[in-house]
């Protein structure tokens, strides 16, 4: 059976990206993998974890199996040499590049979905480019409205808000973005996770989620107006829930996927009991991205000692949601699916 | 040895309250449970439970063992008869006048904790009385600024702020509030808990704990400044920690308690992972109060099904917190430590 094709980013040299790919490239998996990143960096990386790597320049072509230690690459040249730790702004276009060749190349089918390393956003802004990271980059470059989860094998939450200070989370909740966040998770649920009819738990802006609006009455005046609307369009919803009971084992039977009001509300949750597996998903995007969740870890780079388990996870991910994919989809691999080229040799030329 | 006494109250005649009292009666505990409720609403709770109960009035003396199925009793009439799931508000004025005695009591020494099943607040307030809850009735009783925590066996969470609207939250945290509750968090989990030097884990507010200011500034103009200056006093305090990565695992070996900043950012952690063991503590108040961590669930009252775990596990707390208090304390059980009055017969009059 031809392999899916992974293309993998290492993220900034710098950082412990490069050593991950490798240990990800000495781990069994069911899959090609297409390294993004800088040959040399990748060697250097190698020969500090100790382990060899037989790295393949890839030709696009159909694997059907593929031997641990083996990764194939798509070199994508650094400006200078990283130093482990310390990451150089001169490098910044070269991370971009590895993205942007990772977003083209799902785009137009040479790689059936990819997964990142970990980047360092301030190292790019430090080299004067506008970046706020891989979301939106990939968000941008395939022109689509998107939605943050993060998933472990027993959890799945989708965020309304991301990345706001706390002040900011009740007016960036409106009817609209509501609607507009339930329908991208709702539509990827069925797409990507292969779920006919999912089942979200929305969780309750405030405490006991407002508690009849004795806690505030965004649930009254926002929530449940947009909810009974998308019910009414046939879509499974339960809540607004209370945050502090949704997650408890009785409750997790009665839905496919959690959407949180905003970062704190959920994933402590996550992460406290799936630390090292927790994967970053990016819905919406007419392609598969599955990431780590954890940073550059600058301070390990360089020791070969860093944990590759979330990166494994992210990996195992991809390729469950490529399984699902091509069983929900109509048209055969390689078909529409697929992007309209078909991955041959010379594919990604 | 004498056993402590412990007063459990049975809070809303008409919900659960009375069965999980039956349930706890039923249960091996090296504690006198001396049951501060109607003795007819327990008569009936124990028939519907199925169970045989011997209820004997509080004398007030001191207990060196227990029958299991025994309850001493502190008769408070009810007004009207219950009927399970369906409080009546002239029962609002009993179940205060069983707060008032379980207060009062532990005030004088005549109890050594009291442990609380839930109450129907909306009941009471039905009744024309002002009143927001268990903790904040002990409060005033006792004249005290208290703090609320939620503990299981494996993690301990103090809240900055409780039952506020989200948006309200920000401006609630200030410097004066966060020093006030850091103050009473530190000196009970000494006096209380037995931790010499406590190490407190403080949340930020927003966000990666506002990541330098970039996803909000209240780490850097509110929190860090508080949490400075209680370092120079010798407490030991860890953070603004970002919220996501503060349970796992690695980080929970280097503190023994949590303060969040709001509910939801932390009870769905301690909820999610032990939702049947979580106790819901009052710090700050003369005496020890723990109470189950759930409410009267109206529709299971009368039924005999519903699960005592959190009573008893509220209850056992509550017995680890009075062994911790009389190692602690330098005087005598029966002197200061139980306030004024011995555990002798006739105390209670």
């Amino acid at each position: 059976m031809p392999l899916p094709r992974l293309a993998v980013t290492a993220g900034e040299p710098a950082g412990i990206g490069p050593e991950l790919l490798i240990r990800l490239a000495a781990t069994p998996l069911a899959a090609s993998l297409i390294a993004i990143a800088d040959r040399h960096v990748l060697e250097r990386a190698a020969a500090r974890c100790g382990l060899h790597i037989e790295l393949a320049e890839d030709d696009g072509s159909v694997q059907t199996e593929r031997r641990r230690g083996t990764l194939r690459l798509r070199h994508t040249p650094l400006a200078v040499d990283e130093a482990p730790g310390l990451p150089d702004p001169r490098n910044a276009r070269h991370v971009l590049d590895t993205l942007s060749e990772a977003a083209d190349g799902c785009l137009a089918g040479r790689y059936d979905a990819v997964v990142t390393a970990p980047l360092q956003k301030s190292s790019i802004n430090d080299a004067g480019i506008r970046f706020s990271g891989h979301t939106e980059f990939f968000a941008e470059r395939a022109h689509s409205d998107v939605v943050m989860m993060l998933a472990s094998p027993e959890l799945r939450v989708a965020l309304a808000t991301t990345h706001l200070p706390l002040a900011a989370v009740p007016a960036a909740i409106t009817g609209a973005t509501l609607t507009r966040t339930l329908r991208i998770v709702h539509a990827e649920l069925r797409s990507k996770f292969g779920i006919a009819e999912p089942r979200i738990a929305v969780l309750g802006l405030n405490p006991h989620a407002g508690e009849g609006g004795h806690l505030g009455r965004e649930e009254i005046d926002t929530l449940i107006p947009a909810l009974d609307a998308l019910r009414d369009e046939g879509m499974k919803l339960l809540g607004p829930m209370p945050a502090d009971t949704a997650f408890v084992p009785a409750q997790r039977r009665h839905y496919d996927a959690v959407l949180a009001m905003y970062h704190d509300q959920a994933l402590p949750v996550l992460k406290s009991e799936a630390f090292d597996r927790t994967v970053n998903l990016t819905l919406g995007l007419p392609f598969i991205r599955t990431s780590v969740d954890h940073g550059t870890a600058l301070d390990l780079a360089g020791t070969g000692q860093a944990n590759p388990a979330s990166l494994i996870a992210a990996a195992q991910m991809a390729l469950e949601l490529v399984a699902h994919r091509v069983t929900c989809s109509s048209s055969p691999p390689g078909g529409e699916a697929r992007g309209e080229a078909p991955t041959s040799p010379g594919a990604n030329q």
